[in-house]
C-alpha cells in the first residue's frame, strides 16, 4: 500500500479555512482517497485538553512555553494521528501545523525564528507536509468574516496589528518555501477561491 | 541586593524528599534567608494544569511528548516564579526540576539523553541549580515507604525495574555534576539524614 499524502491548511481566522477544509476533502474522496481531517492545537485527547489551556483567555504564558506545548501537543499528533493514517495509506488533511507556529509563535509572538526551526527540528525532523494551502486574506476581511457574537480566545483576543504580523510571517514562509506553500487568495468570492483550491490540488491528487 | 540562591531536591517517590525540604527550608530561615517553596511538574496555575494532565494514569503520551510538556511547565516555572524570586533576593527551593527530567524521561522512558540535553538548552540556556540535593534510596525501600493506600499516578503506576532506572540516571547524573549534585544516602535514619543535609548545606548557606 502507498502511503498517503499529509495536507495542512493556514492562514488566519476568517480566511475561509474550514469552508475550503469541506471542499478539500470532498476532492479528495472523489479522487477515491481515505480522508482524515484533524486540527491544530488539538488531534488527540491530550491535544484538545492542550488547546483548551492554550485558548484559555484567562491564562498567560511565555511566548516560548506556548512554543512548547504547541510542539507538545503537534508530537503527540504526529505520533497518534498523523503518522498511523499516512502509513495506512489514508490522506491527512490537518486544519493548521508547524506553519502556524511560525506565523503566530514567531510572527505574532516574536519568538526568534532560528530558534522555533530548532524546536521544529527537535520534534519532527524532516517531516513536512506535502502540500500546504495558506489561504491569505487582509486582516480587516478576516475579521469581518468571523462570527462577532461568538466569545475571542486568547489568541482572538490580540489586537490588528498581532494579525498583521501573523500574516506577513505566513507570506514570508510561503515566499521561503514556494515549492511547499500555495498562497491562494481568499478574499475573492467563494466559487473562485474553490476554483483556485481545486486548480492547485490536481497535480498532488492526479500523482497521489 | 545580592540574587538568591536556587536549589533543588530530586529523587525517587518515598525517598523522603518531602520531610527534607521542610527541614532545608528551616536551615535557611534560620540563617536568615526569605524561602520561597516550589515543585515540578507544577509551580505555576498552568504548571499544575499540566501537571494534573503528565499524572493523569488514563493520559497515554510518547516519551517526547512527556519531554515537551515537562519544559514548557519549567519555561514557565522560570519566568513566573523562579527567576523573579532569585532577583528579589529569594532563596528558592524545588522540589524536582531537570535533573528529574534526565532521571524519569531519559532513564526511566529511554528517551535519548542528547537529545533530551538539546531541550534543556533550548528552555533554560545555561541556568542550573546553584545546589541539587539527591536523596538516594534503594527503589524497594521507597517504594515500602511510599503510602500503599493512596491512589497511583501515572509514574507511580510504573513497574520496579523502571523506578532502577530512573535511580540509575538519578546516579550517573550526580557523578557526571559532582560539584552541583551532592548525594545524600536517605535509606540511613531520619536524624542521620538531617545531619548529613545539614552538612551539605552549609557551605552555601555561609556563602550566601
Amino acid at each position: 500500500m502507498t502511503s498517503g499524502k499529509f495536507i495542512t491548511l493556514e492562514g488566519i481566522d476568517g480566511a475561509g479555512k474550514s469552508t475550503q477544509l469541506a471542499w478539500i476533502v470532498e476532492l479528495l474522496e472523489q479522487a477515491g482517497h481515505a480522508v482524515v481531517v484533524t486540527r491544530e492545537p488539538g488531534g488527540t485527547p491530550l491535544g484538545e485538553q492542550l488547546r483548551a489551556l492554550l485558548l484559555d483567555k484567562s491564562m498567560t504564558m511565555h511566548a516560548e512555553t506556548e512554543a512548547l506545548l504547541m510542539f507538545a501537543a503537534r508530537r503527540e499528533h504526529l505520533d497518534k494521528v498523523i503518522l498511523p493514517a499516512l502509513q495506512q495509506g489514508r490522506w491527512v488533511v490537518s486544519d493548521r501545523f508547524t506553519d502556524a507556529s511560525f506565523a503566530y509563535q514567531s510572527g505574532g509572538r516574536g519568538l526568534d525564528v532560528h530558534k522555533l526551526a530548532a524546536l521544529e527540528r527537535w520534534t519532527l525532523g524532516n517531516l513536512q507536509p506535502d502540500l500546504t494551502l495558506y489561504f491569505d486574506v487582509p486582516v480587516e476581511v478576516g475579521q469581518l468574516r468571523v462570527d462577532q457574537n461568538r466569545p475571542k480566545d486568547r489568541f482572538e483576543n490580540e489586537q490588528a496589528e498581532f494579525f498583521r504580523r501573523v500574516r506577513t510571517a505566513y507570506l514570508d514562509r510561503a515566499r521561503q518555501f514556494p515549492e511547499r506553500i500555495k498562497i491562494i487568495d481568499s478574499s475573492l468570492a467563494l466559487a473562485d477561491v474553490k476554483t483556485a483550491v481545486e486548480r492547485t490540488m490536481q497535480t498532488l491528487i492526479s500523482h497521489g
